[in-house]
């Protein structure tokens, strides 16, 4: 928190004008939001005001604009949907102790520097994930545009519920729903090139362009009152509990929590990955770092204000968080300053947005989560690597088919899977030297020399245990060819490190190639994996020697041609010795 | 079968006196296994006739010698144990519907080529699991040496079942019990060298300590039924039917199948990794080779013909087929001429059998099982790898715990987090001049030359969703420590993959460093990595260039130094090209 010290009257100005128009497009996604959870209005708000206090204090990146967000609501639908039916005070009580049991994680991982394991949801897992819960909402948004029930948590279930509901439409909740969304996507789309045009300048009509929800609400909310709109069938969002949330604990009990723990992973490691890659884009712009570990901790903090205010799980949301950049926020005090204007919202608006139409929320939900919804993405990761795009689409497929919780689960299995299957069968590349240098290619690629009697062979990954066994056939499919073979050099310039079982695998290979008369040497070993090697007693069983380059084990090896197979094994020894301290 | 062309009266005779020695250590351990499983003592039999049989038509070694073994049995025992109880049909048909499964499932991962799932059983799982196992089988036979009853599946249970039972010791089952495993004992370590003291030549000295059990066995027989030790409480193994097996499946429910899925993949996993790596060493050592996915294919028919014949799981056995191997077996055939010994016995010595003590087989399995125990291994990795120990010492401690099925699952899981958390934290060097040479090396551990305009950094690992986040940080941490610097060059000799979120970050490293002046050079990028990269806009975003070798790289800039920024990142491209197409 060391902006409070330089804090001025600059800054205020920069933060408080940002808080402005981000409270000005929180109102309504706020209310949207908690409505996509299953959740009554004011849920919304709450979880817009303390969370985000608790974020200043303890958060560590200057912009980000953090509470309800699309994607972590949905999760939390389907997390709290599963517990108690929509409506209910138990449904309530169950997003309270999600987002209480969220942030206790959070920091929990934040205390014990665990924010690695968000690095397990790979970028396709995530994108993929995204773009089909953008799918996945919008769908479930559309009774609200129809004006009909219906519901479900997967997509052909929301389709097929929808399908039996069509004789049922609202034409006139449907006319709002078409006319809002026509509004928005016009806005989004064409308003601020519009009013450039008109010469209102760049950033201010660019903030217009992104008030355009807070503008269908007062005018849905104006029409629906005005014209009685309740009384013809539109569903409306209803009486809002005027005033504050009250502070304090839900009840606790251990079913809930057990029931809630795994949703409650979940949705954490999503917000977390969500909110730190919003984070480190907007710092890097300004030359400012965060650290994700103070960061698990800061949204921890807000999640656990959330559950103490009765509101629901927060995150850190993309769009949100561009515009208070944009709009010029400095400090996270522009984020107090937005609590304090739904504060103010919770008290003194919540009276006129009893008359707001469902139909206008479901319809600022779709416009917003279709831009997440990214099949280019799809098209560029199919292009560049066919297992990420496996990846990539069982993580569509099954959260589409099967639900959020399903789909990140096995996107997240399949890419570690698909990682450690391709690691398990590394490029290995039989090596030559290029003529006149000192430098060793694959003979597959590249024009080099080579020898009858020495093989030099390049393994291009980790020795660990799911390769060791695959490195011993190599070697044995390699020395099987080659009838004249005095030599093998096991360069090691990939070679990261080498696990128990891959040392196994070498003491093995050393004996069997010994017994076939057969030196064995390596090339290029990494610093720490040579520590290592060092303390175990391979090196003094090695039928061979260790050298400094692959260039100067060849050269060894030349010198030493003819005068038997003895000799090698101790002249590169020497050679090593003379080196100095073998060190890469 | 190249084998059977070249079949002449000299590997007869070798592979006859193999069969002979074989069947002979055979016919204990096949009853005292079917024990140890909790199956009549004729199942032990029947799984060593015909599973042998299919196992020399489709396997590929030559001396394997597949058969009912200790862990295999174990984890049988544990598998129906939870499905029906003990001496019941229902019992004798799981063991049977699970040797059908499990050689079902070995010919599906034969055909498909599955044999890399083995892999990820690391090598000190595999020890862990042994050693684990083998304390498992000797602690659950105490019983047999007590004559008590008792059961458990885990060192606790079975310690706690035993305790209460210590006041109805048999103390003449207690004296053929320690008798027995006092001469089991003796034999196998003082035998040979007596007998060699006394002029018997070494290989028929060694052979006669390994028959040493069915002395055992023919010795408590006699005095069994000499005696008639049944009547004073001795526990026997009783009437064996007399003849061979019945040949027909089964009748299979789909509820038993279900339940039996999960313990026949583990089974199959675990008893092919142990079979082939006793075969491959044992090819190795006369220049022959096995191929793993064939002998999948092998083991898979000998089950399926263990399940048709009333038998139960059986692989390779490491102590049996080492015997096979040194009697002298030459060929498959030695395999057939075992199971018709064994054969032989099942029609002819059963009378005989029905008066053999359980104790002699208990201790059987005792000093076998011992062997089996090896913590000179634990200790070896205790030195070499904390983490491969953890996963070691993990798997011994569920196994123990909670049972052979938890224990390997366990093991195989930890092994893989920890391998993916070390993957996810690579090391990183930074990197400069070896003097007078064109090598790079670690600052940290080499005196090496460095500019402050040019930071060189090796990361050594490949980069994939794991660690590319962690890759971002560093360069981020470095670049922010360096402030006259102008070029970045990452040296990916240690990258053999860049998968779709690493690439992902590297286009926002080469982003973020474009916006603060600071050029983006790659140096040593493998064939395959660049393959991959030119089918995507990363080189055209690309501020600077791809060099061949770091000593390129370091040279263009240095040419270029001063120049002013914008040329390295044409230069580096031009160099590039005049180097012909880039390949590593």
């Amino acid at each position: 928190m060391q902006w409070v010290k330089a804090y001025d009257g600059t800054v205020l100005t920069s933060d408080l004008l940002a808080a402005v128009i981000v409270t000005i497009m929180l109102i309504p996604q706020s209310l949207a939001y908690a409505m996509l959870a299953g959740l009554p209005a004011e849920v919304g708000l709450y979880a817009s005001i303390l969370p985000l206090v608790a974020y200043a204090i303890f958060g560590t990146s200057r912009t980000l604009a953090v509470g309800p967000v699309a994607v972590v609501s949905l999760m939390t639908a389907s997390a709290i949907g599963q517990i108690a039916a929509e409506g209910t005070l138990d449904y309530l009580t169950a997003a309270i102790v999600l987002a209480l049991l969220s942030g206790g994680m959070l920091v929990v991982m934040g205390i014990f520097r665990l924010g690695f394991l968000a690095n397990f949801l790979s970028h396709p897992v995530i994108s993929g994930f995204i773009t089909a819960s953008g799918l996945l909402i919008a769908a479930g948004q559309l009774r609200h545009i129809l004006g009909v029930s219906g519901g479900g948590d997967t997509l052909p279930n929301i389709l097929l519920s929808l399908s039996g509901q069509l004789g049922a439409v609202n034409s006139v909740t449907l006319a709002i729903g078409i006319g809002v969304l026509a509004f928005l996507y016009f806005a989004r789309k064409y308003l601020k090139p519009l009013l450039v045009a008109m010469r209102v300048p760049v950033r201010l009509a660019d903030m217009m362009a992104k008030a355009a929800p807070i503008l269908a609400v007062a005018v849905t909310v104006a029409l629906a009152a005005g014209l009685d709109l309740g009384a013809r069938g539109v569903a409306l969002v209803g009486a809002i509990p005027q005033g504050l949330p009250a502070f304090g604990a839900p009840a606790l009990s251990l079913d809930l929590i057990t029931a809630l723990l795994m949703p409650a992973f979940l949705i954490s490691v999503v917000g977390f990955v969500e909110s730190v890659s919003v984070g480190q884009t907007l710092a890097a712009k300004r030359r400012q770092r965060i650290d994700p570990d103070q960061e698990l901790i800061g949204l921890g903090a807000a999640n656990i204000a959330a559950g103490l205010s009765s509101g629901y799980p927060v995150t850190g949301g993309f769009a949100r968080s561009v515009v208070n950049f944009d709009a010029g926020a400095q400090t996270p005090a522009a984020g107090v300053f937005t609590a304090v204007g739904i504060a103010l919202a919770a008290l003194f608006l919540t009276p006129l947005l009893a008359s707001l139409p469902q139909a206008t929320l479901a319809a600022t939900i779709i416009v917003a989560v279709l831009s997440l919804v990214d099949f280019g993405t799809v098209r560029r990761v199919f292009a560049y690597s066919k297992s990420d795009f496996a990846a990539m689409a069982a993580t569509i497929i099954v959260t589409l088919g099967w639900g959020v919780e399903l789909g990140i689960v096995a996107g997240v299995l399949l890419s570690l899977l698909l990682h450690l299957y391709r690691t398990s069968k590394p490029h290995v590349a039989i090596v030559g030297q290029v003529p006149g240098t000192e430098h060793y290619r694959n003979i597959e690629r590249h024009s080099v020399l080579t020898r009858p009697e020495v093989l030099s062979i390049r393994v291009d990954e980790s020795l660990y245990f799911a390769n060791s066994r695959f490195l011993e056939d190599t070697i044995a499919r390699h020395v099987a060819k080659q009838p004249d073979l005095e030599h093998v050099i096991l360069m090691c310039s990939a070679v990261n490190a080498i696990d128990a079982s891959a040392l196994e695998s070498l003491e093995e290979i050393n004996r069997r190639l010994a017994d076939a008369g057969i030196g064995f040497h390596l090339s290029e070993v990494k610093g720490p994996v040579m520590d290592r090697l060092k303390s175990t007693e391979f090196l003094e069983h090695l039928n061979g020697g260790v050298f400094l380059s692959q260039h100067e084990a060849v050269s060894a090896l030349d010198r030493n041609c003819g005068i038997g197979r003895e000799t090698p094994s101790q002249e590169p020894n020497e050679a090593l010795k003379s080196g100095g301290p073998h060190k890469s």
